[in-house]
């Protein structure tokens, strides 16, 4: 199933799922209830063109987790151009609920904060049944899907934050964590440790992989992070692969700026597809100054 | 008005205001509606006597902002045993909402993790209002009340953690959280930089401060961190203070062990108390093994 949370066109949020060009509605309040009910959830008997539903962020979770380190090559990709750190394996942190928007949703660049905005591709678990302190071979019953996350990241505000042992403000700005367009549930997903990764900004291919390339399993990562504990329709993303701006040669050529469309793409998960906007054509104003204590 | 969410007797958590030795019940369904509804929220009519009812954790917020680096006297302490980073004005990251617990529950001792279980007295600010980019002048308006803090933490996952710049999962296991044992709303509070400060284990004085030796004034954390964007009742934490078990001169005969009662008080905001308990008392069983492939 494909499932989304869509605008019905009154205003409202809707859940359902994707069957063909229609969109099915679901009777149930958010994508959250969805996993919180283990899927038993009835349809209310309303179709919609899918074509003429705006979708919408596909789930809010309680919690976001954020893990990297899992493609080796992202580490070593980082390694050649001298980054601050080691992107080890086990690294975990949260990722803002509130930063969540949805596909074809703007990306606010905040240039009073940054000027170095760059993008991750990542794949995210769903988590569809809650627990902790399990097995990875207890796991694979905790997986409910499985979605596109883009890591919009503040490269300059890391680096900083990075000399205190932290990086969390860098990537939980305003309108930085794109997730969509829909969750595919796990049942659809035959495998996946073997799903194309690819991201785009202006058509111009910049990260290439597929989930093979993990270094630790999808059932260890949820294992592994379980004393953390989850709630049904928590996320948890599965790290980033080669070719983010920062490890190029020349990042300033190719960190994000106002009017670039980045597209983030995962075989079966779909096309993420956000603009960047200015502060100025998102509010109408220039941004308020940033605070400068630190 | 001391904000409560208490357990009626009869399973179901409520929320309502300390008055004297008496619960008066609010019609509000949560602590984090309380401040959603602007504190527009009328009573019952029930009332129940304060020993009678049990108090739970006094919010669970959508966000549960982690600062630190605040108190100078903190990072001084941890150079001072050669702590791996320095403690910077400036660091956040999220706090797990899912380890929250309230006062009197148990912090359950997860062995198979970690051996160095320390402590972090801490006062928190509770969001009042949402928002986001704002001044520390408009600050003062999205503060809704403040409540104690206590940030346990596996000093030795941190230490592993911290080299790839991160610390999360070892403040976000599981009952980790404690808060309470009620909100301060704001009204109450002539002046939160003139609070004192002090955390005993089994009766034994560890931390002692008072809130004026922030380096960073409370409006000035607020504003800072709302480009992160605030919902209401969500949760910001002001760091810890001098004297936790790791920056002691024998920090393994000052770290937690099963049996510890920690007290962790703020004058006016009240005593968050917690037994530390063995995995075996809090579930009939012995902890399950940790995966070990990090």
């Amino acid at each position: 199933m494909k499932l989304v949370t869509f605008n019905d066109g009154a205003g409202l949020n809707r859940v359902g799922y994707i069957d063909g060009d229609q969109v099915i509605e679901l009777e149930v309040a958010s994508a959250r209830e969805f996993f919180e009910r283990d899927r038993q959830v009835g349809e209310t008997g309303n179709r919609y063109r899918l074509a003429q539903v705006r979708l919408r962020a596909p789930i809010v979770p309680k919690k976001f987790f954020h893990t990297a380190g899992n493609f080796r090559e992202h580490h070593e990709d980082l390694a050649r151009v001298n980054w601050s750190h080691p992107v080890n394996k086990g690294i975990v942190f949260f990722q803002n609920v509130d930063a969540i928007i949805g596909p074809d949703d703007p990306i606010v660049y905040p240039t009073q904060l940054t000027s170095e905005l760059d993008y991750e591709l990542e794949m995210a678990i769903v988590i569809g049944k809650p627990g902790k302190f399990f097995s990875a071979e207890q796991a694979v019953e905790h997986i409910g899907g499985y979605l596109v996350f883009n890591d919009i990241t503040a490269r300059d505000i890391q680096r900083n934050e990075m000399k205190s042992g932290v990086f969390s403000f860098s990537k939980a700005i305003d309108t930085f964590c794109p997730i969509g367009p829909y969750i595919l549930t796990a049942d659809e997903v035959d495998d996946p440790h073997d799903l194309d990764m690819e991201l785009r900004v202006n058509g111009q291919v910049r990260q290439k992989s597929n989930t093979r390339k993990m270094s630790v399993s999808i059932p260890q990562l949820v294992a592994y992070h379980s004393p953390q504990v989850y709630s049904a329709g928590d996320l948890l993303t599965t790290g980033t692969v080669a070719g983010v701006a920062a490890s190029t040669d020349d990042p300033f050529a190719n960190y994000l700026k106002p009017g670039d469309v980045v597209e983030a793409e995962i075989e079966k998960l779909g096309i993420l597809r956000n603009t960047v906007v200015s502060w100025r054509d998102a509010y109408g104003t220039e941004p308020p100054p940033a605070d400068s204590w630190v």
